[in-house]
């Protein structure tokens, strides 16, 4: 299995696509977004801040990600988790699996997600409202 | 919902975002490609051909998600089946679903697929090896 782990402070590069030698042999690709809501707990937000250990965090989820696969294995799988604060509207995490089919691409994310929160040291920091942003930086 | 289903000749176009309306809403987004592999029924292949009576596809494909939304509410769903002679590596079909959570959209999609080949009147008409592809078409 081809596997890639990336805790990055900037926005999630938007595509990546499986390596070339894995033509051929894959039949589902399977990819999960979760984004940042308007809302946290009732309240209107306008930015989540993570926070992350990476290193632990990297090793955490090598661990989850090599367990699945010896049930449901995978050709590639790709993690990306962004830190720091990330407005509403734009991802927190991307997974990414390929498979020969559906099953085994479908079990890696959905159990990949179930066990992330309870298991990789990645944490909501707090919650930020509109007047608590940082200035966007000049280009 | 917002529910977009397209039957295409052509390549799926790589990626459409959820409508700008969502924004804020969401905190799920998952996409399911299902990818022509190089062998079918253990013999080398080098294409499928699909073929579909678009009419009657649409309206099951829209039947089935409303029924799936009944219980896992989404906020936009896409479905793109790709039909004609589909090259080994190319996607055959394309379904996306947003939704509050993840939960609903994963079961969007494995839900919707598991009906797919059982109701939906598009068939795998055949497979073609290397010799028998059609010549590319000049730009």
């Amino acid at each position: 299995m081809n596997l890639e782990i990336e805790i990055t402070a900037q926005p999630i590069a938007p595509r990546r696509e499986p390596p070339e030698e894995t033509r051929g042999r894959l039949g589902a690709l399977a990819k999960f977004s979760g984004i940042v809501r308007a809302e946290e707990n009732g309240q209107a937000i306008a930015a989540l801040e993570y926070e992350a250990y990476p290193p632990m965090a990297e090793h955490v989820i090598r661990r989850i990600i090599e367990d699945i696969h010896r049930r449901h294995p995978c050709d590639w799988v790709r993690v990306a988790h962004r830190v720091g604060v990330i407005p509403v509207g734009e991802a927190a995490i991307i997974v990414e699996a390929a498979a020969r089919h559906r099953a085994e691409a479908f079990a890696m994310l959905t159990e990949f997600m179930d066990r992330l929160k309870q298991d990789v040291p990645i944490w909501k920091r707090r919650a930020l409202t509109a007047a608590e942003l940082p200035a966007p930086q000049k280009p």
